[in-house]
C-alpha cells in the first residue's frame, strides 16, 4: 500500500514499458536472430518498434519510456530510438518471458517518476487507430491508479484460434469490465462460440498497473522472481550505469521464465479489462499479415515484387526481385540469403523450417 | 550432285553441329542473356551443352565438331568445350534462327572433312540413353549418305502440346520411314489422336544430311540465305581466322531469320525420319523439367533446398537457401538476384514475367 498520496495526475506518472524481447522465428527468413520482427518494416517505412513507441509517445514522452529487449539487440534498439537515454533500454541476457521483465521495469520506472504507473505493451503489434488505443489506455490508467490490474481486450472480429481470450464479468464502467478469467487459445468451435456469445475479448497482451502493485503481485504469485532480482533493488538508483547492467545480467540468469499471463493474470482475482476497438492485430503469422493488407488490395506486397494474377498472397522481398505468377493464398518471402515459400494457411509450419535450418547447421541463416 | 565417290566411310565424315544460340528466357531467372539454358547445369554437374557434346563425341571426335552460338557467348562456350580449336565455335552476331546456322555450318564442315555429312542438333535437350541416340544417328547417316534429308522422331509418351510432330508415311527400313508432313504444335485433342493413332512422332529438332545436300536445299528453298552468306564461300578456307569471323558478323546481319523446319523441312518432299526411343525431352519448360526428376522422387530439386511436404514441384536454387513447405505442382527458382514462383502448369507465363522485367527497366536481371 502506498505511503503518501501522489501529487501528480495519474497520466503524468505513466511509464511505458515496451517489451521487445521477441525472437520472431515465425517470420523467418524476414526476421532473424539479429533482426527480429519488432525491428522489421512491415508497414511503410517504420519498424514495428518505432511505430509502437510513436503510438504511446503522446501519453509518455521519452523520459517516461522504457524498452526491455535482448542484450544483443540493445544497440539496434538504440539506433531505432535515439531519443532514449542511458539505462532506458534494458537488455536481458537470456529470454525469461514477460514476468521478470515486468519486475525489472517496475523497479526502474520508479526511478523515472514517483508513484509510477506502468503500461506494459508488446513492441510488435499492429493498431490501426492510435488515438483510440490511447483513449483506452487513459481509461485503464484511471482504474490502475485505484490499485487494479488492468488489461486491454479486443472485440473479436472473427473466430480466431491464434489468440488467448478474456472472459468478461460484470461491467464496472463505460467499456470497462471485471475479468471472469483468462482463457488459453481455443479450438475453432469454441472460438466461434466466443465470437457469437459476446462475452469474450482477445487478450492484447497490454497491461496497465501501478509499479507498487506489480511488485506486490509478483512477490505474492511468483516469489522466485523477487528472490532472483532482489539484488537489483540496492543498485537501481544507478539504473543508467554499466554496473547496474552487469547486475541485471547475473540476476536474470537465475530468474525463472514466467509470463505475466500465467504468473500473474491467471492468479489474480480482481482484474479489469478495457475494451479496445482500434483495429488490432498481433501480426503473429503470415496469415495475419495478409489480413492487414490495404483495403481493396489483392495481396500484401512489400519490396521489389511483380505479382501477375496473384490473389490472397503475401509477397515480400528485402532485396532480390520477386516475380510471382498465378499464386493463390501463398506466402513468398525473399531475402539475400534465403527464400521461403508456403501456403499462408500453413504459416505455423515456419517453425519446422527454422528447426530444419538449425539441423542443417546453417545458423548463418537464423 | 557429287563429283567423285568418297573414300572414307560415312560415319567418319560425320560433323556434329551443335546449335547453341538459344536465349533461354523460358528458364528465367535461372537462365539469363549471358547464361542461357545450354550453359546451365540442370542434371548433375555438367551443362546441357557439355552433355550434348559428350553424347555425340563417340561418333564425332573434337576435330569433327562445330558449335554455332551467339557472338557474346563464344568465350563461355569455349570455357565449357576447351577441346575445340580456333574457328570451331562460330559466333552469330544476331539471332537468325537455324537455317542460316545450317548454311554456315555446311560451309565450314567441308573444311574439316571432305564430303561432310552434318548432324545438326540442339545444345540443350535431354536424352536418357545416349547409346540408343547414337544408334539412331548411325542409321540416319546411312540414309543421309544416299542424299536424303533425315530427321529423328521420338515416339510420343503423352499427348504433348508443346512439340511439333512428324507424320509418318511408309516404312523404308527398320525404324525408318518416309515423312508425310511436318505438323505444328497441336491442341490437346489432336495430340491425343496422334498419340493413339501411332502415325506421329515428336520432332526432336535433329537433322542429318550431307553438307552439299544442305547447300542445295537452302539455295532451292531460301535463296536469300545464299545471297547474304555468299561472300563467306571465298573466305571459308580460313574459317579459323579473325578475318572470317568479321565477314560472318557482317553477312549475318543481312541474312533473313528462318528455321530449318519452316525453310527446308516443310518444303522438301523426300524426307526420312528415324525413330528414337531413348528417353528424350526438349527441356522446354519447368513442366518438362519436372518430368525428368529421378524415378521415385516427389520433386525436381537442385541446389540448397529443403522441401517439407512438397509434391510434383520444381525447386531450384543457385545459391540462396530455399525452404518450401506444402507446395503442390509449383515451380520455385531462386538466384542471387531474383526469385520466380509459379504453378508448373503455367510455365509458359514466364515470358510475361520477362516482358514485365524488361518493362520495369531491370535489364540487369535479364
Amino acid at each position: 500500500m502506498r505511503n503518501s498520496y501522489p501529487v501528480t495526475a495519474p497520466l503524468d506518472r505513466l511509464v511505458s514499458v515496451v517489451m521487445a524481447g521477441g525472437s520472431g522465428t515465425r517470420f523467418w527468413p524476414l526476421s532473424r536472430k539479429d533482426e527480429p520482427k519488432q525491428l522489421l518494416k512491415f508497414f511503410g517505412d517504420k519498424t514495428l518498434l518505432r511505430t509502437t513507441v510513436d503510438r504511446i509517445a503522446p501519453l509518455c514522452p521519452p523520459q517516461r519510456q522504457l524498452v526491455v529487449t535482448a542484450a544483443h539487440l540493445v544497440d539496434a534498439v538504440q539506433a531505432v530510438l535515439p531519443e532514449l537515454g542511458p539505462g532506458q533500454i534494458l537488455g536481458e541476457p537470456a529470454p525469461r518471458n514477460t514476468a521478470p521483465c515486468m519486475a525489472l521495469a517496475a523497479m526502474v520506472a520508479q526511478q523515472l517518476v514517483s508513484d509510477a504507473i506502468l503500461v506494459l505493451l508488446p513492441a510488435d503489434h499492429y493498431v490501426a487507430d492510435a488515438q483510440k488505443f490511447r483513449d483506452a489506455l487513459a481509461i485503464a490508467v484511471q482504474h490502475a491508479e485505484r490499485g487494479h490490474i488492468v488489461t486491454l481486450g479486443v472485440t473479436p472480429s472473427q473466430p480466431e484460434t491464434g489468440y488467448g481470450y478474456i472472459q468478461l464479468d460484470q461491467e464496472v464502467g463505460e467499456g470497462v469490465s471485471k475479468v471472469a478469467r483468462f482463457v488459453e487459445k481455443p479450438d475453432f468451435e469454441t472460438a466461434m462460440r466466443y465470437l457469437e456469445g459476446g462475452k469474450h475479448l482477445w487478450n492484447a497482451g497490454v497491461f496497465v498497473l501501478r509499479a507498487d502493485v506489480a511488485m506486490r503481485a509478483l512477490d505474492e504469485h511468483v516469489p522466485a522472481i523477487g528472490v532472483a532480482l532482489g539484488e537489483l533493488r540496492a543498485g537501481v538508483h544507478r539504473f543508467d550505469s554499466e554496473a547496474f547492467a552487469a547486475i541485471v545480467r547475473v540476476a536474470f540468469r537465475h530468474c525463472p521464465s514466467v509470463s505475466i499471463d500465467y504468473g500473474v493474470m491467471e492468479r489474480e482475482t480482481d482484474l479489469r479489462v478495457v475494451r479496445l476497438d482500434a483495429g488490432w492485430s498481433d501480426v503473429g503469422t503470415w496469415h495475419s499479415v495478409l489480413g492487414l493488407r490495404p483495403a481493396g488490395e489483392e495481396n500484401f506486397v512489400h519490396g521489389p515484387v511483380s505479382a501477375l494474377d496473384c490473389h490472397n498472397s503475401v509477397l515480400i522481398s528485402k532485396g532480390p526481385y520477386l516475380a510471382a505468377v498465378g499464386l493463390v493464398g501463398m506466402a513468398v518471402v525473399v531475402t539475400d540469403k534465403a527464400t521461403l515459400v508456403l501456403p499462408v494457411d500453413r504459416s505455423q509450419d515456419v517453425r519446422q523450417v527454422v528447426d530444419e535450418v538449425a539441423r542443417l547447421g546453417r545458423s548463418d541463416l537464423l
